[in-house]
């Protein structure tokens, strides 16, 4: 087992939000974040790269978001829920796309298909998250 | 003068936004991270920290925040409008929240009222950005 | 399990290194990277924060360093070992550090001894794939 | 004028270190971090990025690593000379592998001789500032 919800459990004053949701959505973000780094990667050293480069492309900006949003979520003290709402908008957005791209490409190349499986479950915990805090 | 601007002039293929609005706001969002992360650890140094600690935390996430923001921004292969609108969206919240923040304490330190400053540049030039982009 | 594992066994190339330690590395460093970011949020909600500011940067640090080399190391396209060494080395230095830091508070503090050990772990993971590089 | 240097100003402690020459430092790795980010998205709108692919690699290497050496200058708070010293080695040494790879398409790409540039003068600054914390 990781840190993330031993870390919420022991975070010293109150959190607004449902402690094993928010792990789980951290872990997501976490791991979308590292699939998409990695699934870039890949994406490089395909023979066909020419025609990955849009998906090259969404594999960054979707892992640079993931990272921003996952350490945003792991902060507590004095919690703004504005900043937490739009940036997990802006995240599901770019999961959503990523997943997208990622799934065009997931019959021919399996690092396509398991990076767009860890965009679409990182985007259903953004979501997910994003319907307990309204 | 710094690469932001060479560095737009000489990408191979077509920018569907303004260079020079782009590369403004791009400088505005590395400045602002900048300045939040140096407000953070300032604050961290105040004898009054016990005060500070909803800024630094802002002023965490606003540079986390600015930081992917203007990553993003500096990819222009396979361009997504969605993910730079909504991502403009949140990093203008986020910008506007520490502005507010930092500027709460600006009477009594420099470095919040300077961060406040590239905070409230950093939002309008977002916000510019996002007016020529719908 | 996440996707950091199936995505070394997808990577279409070869791989410098054994991807079972690789990929133990890589979720040390991430694992590393969100105790520390959310440490430095406990520690912020502290009522004795003012003794645990160099607490809240050294995690701080530590946080950045782990989460740039988890990057690296999920990139296998044009490797080159220097970059990763000196890298690691750095990171194993910075873990060092933050987990003794935050093991001086360990007792009083439960979020400080889950990261102090969180530090301790990824110090040692990069420690050891150090030693299989060179 | 950017916030690098009176943020530096105005921090409420003491630096250990000449604050120009940390300005110039911090400024010069934003300036090769966000030059890299731009190169790598450069290099994949490339009709030849199938000959580019270390080169985007390097950049993204070099982007992520400049960033973090940003924001652990940036802090001073309880400051280790440990880490900024192996940290900056590293930075040094990924800035030269990106000068270097850059520097072998500098003639036929303006954005790779662009980086190159911006390489070449963050592994200056970051040498002088070792050079002057040793």
């Amino acid at each position: 087992m990781n840190s993330t919800m031993p870390m919420l459990e022991t975070y010293p004053a109150e959190i607004n939000l449902d402690r094993s949701r928010l792990a789980a959505t951290i872990d997501a973000l976490m791991d979308c974040s590292e699939a998409c780094t990695a699934c870039a990667d890949a994406c490089l050293s395909e023979g066909m790269v020419a025609e990955l480069t849009k998906c090259i492309r969404t594999n960054m900006d979707c892992a640079d978001i993931c990272a921003a949003t996952a350490r945003v979520l792991s902060r507590h003290t004095g919690y703004d829920a504005n900043i937490s709402r739009t940036l997990l908008d802006a995240c599901a957005m770019a999961c959503k796309t990523c997943g997208d791209e990622c799934g065009r490409h997931a019959d021919m190349h399996e690092h396509c298909r398991i990076c767009a499986q860890a965009c679409r479950d990182c985007e259903r915990a953004c979501r997910d998250l994003l319907s307990i805090m309204s």
